[in-house]
């Protein structure tokens, strides 16, 4: 029986949000993307995330009795228990918006709402990079850099479902200013941002790179423009993908040597970079954690990569449906 | 019937062992302490325990038939499950000792090993600073830094048991050098030797101290002597308990990001400093960690003081033995 039903997920972004339909064996039946149109304010994304869950149901050829529950993978900070999404900084107009039980009165389904890092966690850990693990950390390398802690295949939430802020981890106590208000954070370094920061940082102690050539001006210097520069040969930008390895090294092995994990799973953009950003990360781990959890430790790309955080939510509202049903 | 039973607990030092009797209630009803004589060797050292739980098990006038089972706090790197402890540093002769089982035929009791800072996270959780909460963090500051951390009144060992090394979290990328091999640990900064570090570091820019008048040699000087100094009104020595508190609030305040506890506890010698240590540290957590986890962490002394490490030996034994007969 429980393998007939179907599990919908929706990964709502500041841009774009995709929808997903999969069995409960985790076989992918229906996909859907659209833009979030954020600026329609609150009422039009409900709207239009309610349509997307429709949407790929009717895709799916299935029955609205067929679907056990639906997960919504949003932007923090949230409260999983109460399905209150408090105030996102990409959704204008969002604040203390009940996020679950809206959804539930549009579609009459179960919503049960999760992180959308903590999501993409999920994700990996039921059907990706994490799959045959059941200690499992994730970080998605965008814009920011995001975290989800796995531990006996159950995500670690903290008693007010705050935890898994990987990107808030402090590596250099005196280090670059975050958005968050304290200095040397994670994120600062191994995000597409901290790519762009380390760059010019190099470029202004006047090294010689074709990034000066390729942007004319530096303040709209991008991480794509230091992939293009580094796939081209240049050197400069091959060490600040090294470096970008080293600093998330740094901050793997303060969590191989504090969590002990099976796996360490990447996502996000940035893991593009390959090779070049795995074997520094790899290195400094080995480096710098101890030797029993470091060799443990598998750290390894994503293999969902965009549908991580989707295929999370539609495993959250399983997980969450079957624990409700006990 | 279970709380007529009795646990016995034993925390293995490298100068002293305690043993305890605990009702499995978590009511102790004897306690004795010998020295480890570690130099004695390995066999030596292991009938000196069994004699110290022998010790512990007539001083409480209950018989061999009422305990449920005995925990061994000891030194890592150990296995918790096959109850082998590998190369502690501070045991002479000691390499791959089946410890569990050695003293399980000594004693004819079943017996339990653990991480000696992950018994202190136990123990205060059980009957400590935090036995009203599910989700603490326990960070023993001596020596070194040692740590525990507890999710769902569960200690977090990872999968080989290794987990919970708060005092090897990076704090400063380049900083100072740990014996880990890594550098700029938390242990680094936050410990005794942390203590004297820093108070080294300041004292070499040629600033004005009661210290240098008290210990003529600086490379003897000690924690105590920063203490005494400060308790003097020594204004450097109470800028160094400041420092250690902002570095120690550092690496707290990432954990608070990471785990979103409860409660954060602090054991160990170093917290003698009181409030000038609590308050900095406070104030760091609250200034670089986000508002939510911040203000739900309390950041607490020990409860159990000296008594948390065996404390939580005889609660570990207690958890495993009524797991195992489930």
């Amino acid at each position: 029986m429980m393998g007939e039903q179907l599990v919908l997920g929706l990964d709502l972004g500041g841009t774009n949000m995709v929808g997903a339909a999969l069995t409960t064996e985790g076989e992918l039946v229906a996909k859907s993307k659209m833009t979030t149109e954020a600026s329609g304010g609150l009422e039009h994304v409900l709207g239009r995330m309610a349509d997307c869950l429709e949407g790929v149901l009717e895709k799916s050829g299935r029955k609205r009795e067929d679907v056990l529950a639906a997960g919504v993978g949003a932007p923090g900070p949230l409260n999983q228990e109460t399905g209150v999404v408090y105030t996102p900084p990409n959704l204008p107009g969002w604040k203390d918006v009940p996020l679950a039980d809206e959804l539930n009165k549009r579609l009459n389904i179960a919503v049960f709402i999760e992180n959308d890092a903590n999501c993409a966690a999920y994700g990996e850990n039921w059907l990706g990079a994490g799959r045959d693990f059941k200690d499992l950390i994730c970080l998605t390398l965008g814009t920011g850099v995001g975290g989800g802690i796995i531990l006996n295949n159950e995500l670690v939430r903290g008693v007010d479902g705050t935890a898994g802020e990987i990107g808030h981890l402090i590596i250099e106590m005196n280090g670059r200013r975050c958005n968050c208000g304290s200095y040397g954070c994670l994120e600062q370094y191994g995000s597409a941002t901290g790519i762009v920061t380390t760059a010019r940082e190099i470029i202004e102690q006047g090294e010689k790179t074709v990034l000066t050539e390729m942007v004319s001006d530096l303040s709209k210097l991008t991480a794509k423009d230091v992939s293009v520069a580094m796939e081209r040969g240049d050197e400069l930008a091959r060490r600040v993908i090294t470096q970008t390895g080293e600093f998330l090294g740094v901050g793997i092995a303060s969590l191989v040597n504090l969590l002990n994990p099976e796996v360490v799973v990447l996502c996000g953009g940035v893991i593009a970079a390959g090779e070049a950003l795995f074997k520094p990360i790899r290195e400094t781990v080995e480096k710098r954690a101890f030797p029993v959890p470091s060799k443990r430790a598998r750290i390894v790309p994503s293999v969902l990569g965009d549908d991580a955080g989707v295929t999370g939510a539609a495993g959250v509202a399983l997980s969450r449906a079957q624990r409700s049903s006990e």
